[in-house]
């Protein structure tokens, strides 16, 4: 490709926000529900974006649909079609939502209902607001979203999911999974190509985003030929070059993939290949849902993409140590807080992430359990010398008939022991293991050194549903530690954690 | 580094049986125990060759030690040391043995003691005879073997390993892997490095092998710093820049290492750095014993090596589904078979392996179940159109603390399913899913394909200790294939394949 002074120049101007280690998306609807109450204005909706203004996000991304279409589109649904702005809670459209349910849904519809009459389009606003504040605005297309897909009728979901059943990924079966779109069916390609072409004409973002995951799902068991979504990746590609013309400058790509180089291109997405093709700039492999998974190989993912790509690390809201685990107080779910959004953070900037990606991190509802730390978080989260905590999660997307893993729970017999591996990042001194046990007659030790007897201490938010005993420690290794506990009786272990002062 | 014409000859002339797609390991006693009752002369030794000439095998690497060392060494004990030649099976030395295994040992060692009186190294005798019949002859020396380790004394140990229990890998544990040599200790890898030198000074082959997968385990838990392996690798390399000058050849560096690039890294073996800084040129992911491991990330290894490295998918002997599974008529291991092998040697040359690296397949005694398919197998394992089976087995090395996992046994409840994802090289069509299940009342699929009603079959051998049903099935899928399976009743799952006709 022949490319004028011009191109080039617009090719290798800088990118704003690129100096700033975070990235962070605000999902399609959660501004809505926030602001129901309001009557919004252009000033109420541009002021969202100065809480992250001189903070260390350097991008925000725009995610603008589920299935449906958060700005009002002319090839789907968007949240208030089929709804009645004087209908109110109990109109047949809201009814298969629960009864204490409707109310709130009501609101929120009819707010951005009512922002569309009144001509006010988020994204339309937001935009040049992101950039005035010297920071980078992308948009985010989720690719399959699922989210209800456990009731047909839900008010969520667009008429191309409901009426076409045939293509779903599996027909056999009804978990949640298995309602995800086929992209193997050139219909299900179209109707989202479509609408990235729509949001190319309607936005000038610097970036779009594919999400593939939402919900990471998008072919058949055993059918997964990565082919399928590297072409259409080409395809939606070539689009931004015709849009980066007209627009006169970059226009990048990114995507959202699973955790791991294997599980990624086994479930049909090809995101090294995508890379090192120049199909895509921009890479961030995360865990689905339920927990920040802090055992990416981040590492190997830098070995893997070319240079110029960057890698961003996805931290997920929640922070739950295994499958079906019960937090501290008998929470079925419990967040991050800034000290193990931190953990997680350092650790993967120094296994190579160029960039910490945010998700579900948003300002309110969805959000830190305890959300007084939001505008610390926003400010401190890889600051290297403040406390931290470096948790064992698991990974919550694997590839039909992948071999699946997880740490915890553990119980040990007497005499019996286990081992966990934390990446804790820079080196730290005086740190303490913490342990949820069941009981506490164990031996602990850290990368071989005997720790003295633990101390029952206060269940740490986020925590186990167990006792949690603290064991003084010195320093951490550099990058990798290994915890190891004999039982002198028969013990479950629930959680392990490194905290670092 | 400028080199000299004649230099740049000796690097760029080519490699025999770089060709030919297998390499071979025979192991440093194998030989000695079954020739044992020979009286061994120069052609005896030499004979063993021609079994290999005329194959698919390209390379013979040529292990020289345990702890001790096949040849005489002036470094290390050899077998004979202490050993008398006149004490019969009786004698002090062979004491610690169970006394049924006392003639045997007698017996080869004094094999190995009379071939050194009769001025006889197999190794001087191997690798001009290896080179004239168009091969390529490699020295493998073992890192830190640890056979028979539960007994202190027994006559296999080195007293550098005896004497020296401050230098063992864990102290405050007794497992056989805590018994390794732990190499951030200088005198572990001068014991080693010197060792090295005398090999080199004694051989002239082609390629020097550094065999980390006996054991796997060289540093403390949480220890594993790669710096420290790959400074000694770093040295080997540099001492054979100055034989590669003396031999006026070309002397390789090769490396057997864990399976999976993560699990090499965590413990300390960063075989891609290695790659990358040019130390080493041919590489080998095995697992390390029990079973053969069908779900090596080899393309992932491929993508991380650079391309003028060669990439061997290292295959054990065995044969196994799951830790302590009970194979076909109720062995406690079970060898591949002819059939089995070429399944996984064909899964790997088309994820990217340039070669298969078989250990353990040696001519006899430690070798296949059915020996009788040993020649055969030196010259049909990759034969395309031949039948073959695809198995599910599992990883058995990991790092200590790592999340570690196996896709069986698996116990479903009545309505469950289970799914697996296998790997099965070039599409074929006419397979069969076979599974080992406890009861038939199962629907599976293969792809999302019903398959029609299984039958009971013959157990194949390998196989599981449990019926063991057949499901026709059409073609497989271009490289993976999922089987999924709905329990109708209660069921056990203990095997699962499929066979290729």
């Amino acid at each position: 490709m022949q490319l004028s002074r011009r191109e080039l120049a617009v090719l290798l101007a800088p990118v704003p926000g690129m100096a700033r280690p975070v990235s962070l998306n605000e999902d399609s609807n959660h501004f809505w529900v926030n602001r129901r109450k309001l009557r919004l204005t252009r000033e109420l909706i541009r002021q969202w974006v100065d809480q992250y203004a001189n903070t260390l996000v350097g991008e925000l991304i725009l995610n603008v649909n589920a299935m449906r279409s958060s700005f009002p589109s002319k090839h789907r649904e968007t949240w208030f079609s089929g709804f009645d702005p004087n209908g109110g809670a109990g109109q047949a459209f809201l009814r298969p939502l629960p009864e204490q349910a409707r109310q709130t849904w009501f609101e929120w519809i009819r707010c951005a209902w009512q922002a569309n009459e009144d001509k006010l389009d988020l994204y339309e606003i937001w935009i040049p607001e992101i950039r005035r504040q010297k920071m980078s605005p992308w948009v985010s297309v989720r690719m399959n979203d699922l989210h209800n897909v456990d009731q047909e009728d839900h008010p969520l979901h667009s008429s191309f999911w409901q009426q076409n059943k045939h293509l779903r990924r599996v027909t056999y079966r009804e978990e949640q999974r298995d309602k995800a779109l086929d992209y193997s069916k050139p219909e299900v390609r179209n109707h989202n190509f479509r609408y990235i072409e729509e949001v190319c004409e309607r936005y000038d973002f610097d970036m779009l985003e594919l999400d593939w995951m939402r919900f990471g799902f998008h072919l058949p068991p055993g059918k997964e030929n990565p082919q399928i979504l590297t072409d259409f990746t080409l395809e939606v590609r070539k689009l931004l070059n015709l849009w980066q013309k007209k627009r006169e400058h970059r226009i990048g790509l990114a995507v959202r993939v699973p955790s791991t180089p294997t599980t990624s291109l086994q479930l049909g997405m090809d995101a090294v290949g995508w890379a090192r093709q120049g199909l895509v700039n921009y890479v961030t492999p995360t865990n689905f849902w339920r927990t920040v998974d802090n055992n990416m190989p981040i590492d190997e993912w830098r070995k893997l993409l070319p240079k110029g790509v960057t890698l961003a690390a996805g931290l997920e809201l929640g922070c739950n140590a295994f499958p079906g685990s019960v937090g501290t107080g008998g929470k079925a779910w419990q967040s991050n807080s800034l000290e193990t959004a931190r953990g997680s953070a350092l650790s993967y900037l120094r296994m190579g992430a160029d960039k910490i990606y945010l998700f579900n991190y948003m300002d309110s509802d969805t959000s830190l359990d305890d959300v007084s730390q939001y505008p610390p978080l926003l400010k401190q989260l890889t600051s290297p010398t403040a406390a931290r905590r470096h948790v064992v999660t698991y990974k919550d997307t694997w590839a039909p008939g992948e071999q699946t893993n997880h740490s915890l729970p553990v119980t040990l017999d007497t005499g019996r022991y286990a081992a966990f591996r934390l990446q804790t990042g820079p080196k730290a001194n005086n740190c303490r293991v913490r342990l949820g046990l069941s009981q506490s007659n164990v031996a602990v030790r850290l990368n071989g050194q005997l720790l003295p007897t633990g101390k029952l201490v206060e269940p740490p938010k986020p925590g186990p549903n167990l006792s949690v005993y603290e064991y003084v420690a010195g320093a951490t290794g550099d990058g990798a530690n290994v915890v190891e506990l004999t039982a002198q009786e028969p013990t479950r272990i629930e959680w392990v954690e490194i905290a670092i002062p």
